[in-house]
């Protein structure tokens, strides 16, 4: 990235060119973290969830490491991976009642049904496969592992190719201790297998990133949030780091406090405050964060803003700003947001 | 709003045309806000706040209903009421330390300064003009009320015009005891007038939608979320209606519970869970909102959700969808978003 001085010159941009609350991107953890995922589950092994991250030039990367098939949860974010040519194999992890955009795209289309309504609506939109979502404990879409079998006969019935179950162990993922996230996993993949053994077909499609290394049943893992990482996730210490984080300016001192320009426009807050090395954080307003910092801070200077909650803070955002140190080396559109 | 038939003929659109999650707008709830407000602060008493609806065609309503003076939190909200021909007096109520997208703008131009650094800031970035921010009990930004003498010195000798002071008391808008929020009211302007004294000029700005009638001693209120309300400042019981929500779609029922798709990502969080009148809500997801209704719902049904929290869940969405009953009347574009 180059600005344009002047006197016609050209000088390479960093980070104190950029309008803050701004998105960076660390390339060398992004790449290390999908080499790092890519080894563990190789190629079809895992379906990269885009939902965290809602970037096409991620997903290339993605791509890039050997997985083509991708999992989506909304039909933008469908239409957008198929509009940049990688459609090749598009699951929607979602129960969708109108499915004619899906039905019109030009890559191949997938979609999670969960009653006979989602799957009228797969058929009406004109969407060819589905797979049978099975609730496997977490209270959110999927039918009763008992129902699964019914359910793809009348898939199959009305012509829809099944491809087999997916049954997502949300509850699971983020439980901190080892054993009890293994423990609940299992127990989650035990009623997605007795489904399977009613439905049927190639996919076993579940878990995420908490559970990548210890569901051995599915066939392929839904992980998203491993390729950028947040707090949230930092705490099960898995083998991913840190890939992003919000740069914002301290626009204010006060009496034991600073303020500086990310808010709650600039970050997901499900999960609680964001995260800034060496401070306490007071509290977030729209555009600020108020935090006491152990050393002074000055008014002008660039702080890192760690979220709790990778998946709602991009959201926020138009793009991705990759650095290094303080070079900004290339700007990647957060392009697949909205609906 | 019309959608166009296979057979050449066009009708009326309906919400059950859009894609959900939507942000819905009622235009009548939002002109009898408008007028409810105009009627208790008219023109110049206040200033309308964008913030929160970040939208210039419901600015515009406000400009035609005596407002011509208007506040803005970030650049791009500067920028974006400029090009829509609402810029007779904009303030940015924020600091900042590169003004040279201010300085370029084709309007009148102030902005919040409460350090020297902020002062420099204005003057390198061709802003002619600013108010002193006073820290007024919130810890946030804003000069303590005895510098903002001296900062006022600073910034006229800088070639600056001082139009007065703004101190926001963010930490008594949202009180639920009216005594109580009256009184810690009252403690800030205390502070603001002192300030307001040494630093002279026309204008003191202060107040929000849960001070604006109990904020007497300010010159201006910085009102912004009375237009659209939410369930917090419901709890205030002020005269002012809901005026908008998100319409999902009811995608799946579960045993107890049913599942739509409305979730994090289109929802600010912080002021936690939103409510559905007749249910209780479990949680929310990226793009779900489990919760168990009252009477029984169905796969298909549209529900209402609505927000704690006004700002952070628009500044997710691409528009508003004006609607009359189930009609789409119009559709306004969310376009002050960003920074």
């Amino acid at each position: 990235m180059f600005r344009h001085l002047a006197d016609g010159l050209i000088s390479m941009a960093t980070i104190h060119d950029l309008q803050t609350p701004a998105l960076l991107l660390d390339p060398q953890a992004l790449d290390a973290n999908i080499a790092a995922m890519a080894l563990a589950l190789p190629g079809e092994r895992l379906r990269p969830h885009v939902k965290a991250h809602k970037c096409t030039a991620i997903a290339a990367r993605q791509r890039a490491a050997g997985h083509s098939r991708f999992c989506c949860a909304t039909i933008r974010e469908m239409e957008g991976m198929a509009a940049a040519g990688l459609g090749e194999d598009l699951l929607l992890a979602n129960e969708v009642l109108d499915a004619s955009r899906l039905g019109a795209l030009d890559a191949r289309v997938t979609v999670a049904v969960d009653s006979e309504e989602t799957i009228n609506a797969a058929v009406r939109g004109g969407v060819g496969e589905v797979l049978i979502d099975v609730n496997v404990g977490l209270p959110r879409c999927g039918c009763p592992p008992a129902r699964a079998g019914a359910l793809a006969d009348a898939a199959r019935r009305k012509g829809l190719g099944v491809r087999g179950v997916m049954g997502y162990e949300g509850h699971a993922v983020g439980v901190a201790a080892r054993a009890e996230r293994e423990q609940a996993c299992s127990e989650s993949m035990a009623l997605l297998m007795k489904a399977h053994a009613e439905v049927g077909g190639e996919l076993i499609s579940a878990g995420g990133t908490g559970t990548y290394d210890c569901n051995t049943w599915a066939s392929e893992i839904q992980a998203g949030s491993y390729v950028l990482m947040d707090t949230a996730y930092a705490a099960l210490a898995l083998p991913f780091a840190q890939a992003f984080w919000v740069l914002a300016t301290v626009i204010s001192l006060g009496d034991g406090f600073a303020v500086a320009d990310c808010g709650l426009k600039a970050l997901g807050m499900d999960h609680g405050n964001p995260t800034i090395e060496g401070a306490r954080i007071w509290f977030c307003s729209d555009e600020h964060i108020t935090f006491a910092p152990e050393k002074p801070v000055a008014i002008g200077d660039h702080i890192r803003v760690l979220p709790a909650h990778v998946d709602p803070t991009v959201a926020y955002h138009e793009s991705f700003h990759l650095v290094a140190g303080d070079q900004v080396i290339d700007t990647w559109p957060v392009d697949l947001r909205g609906w």
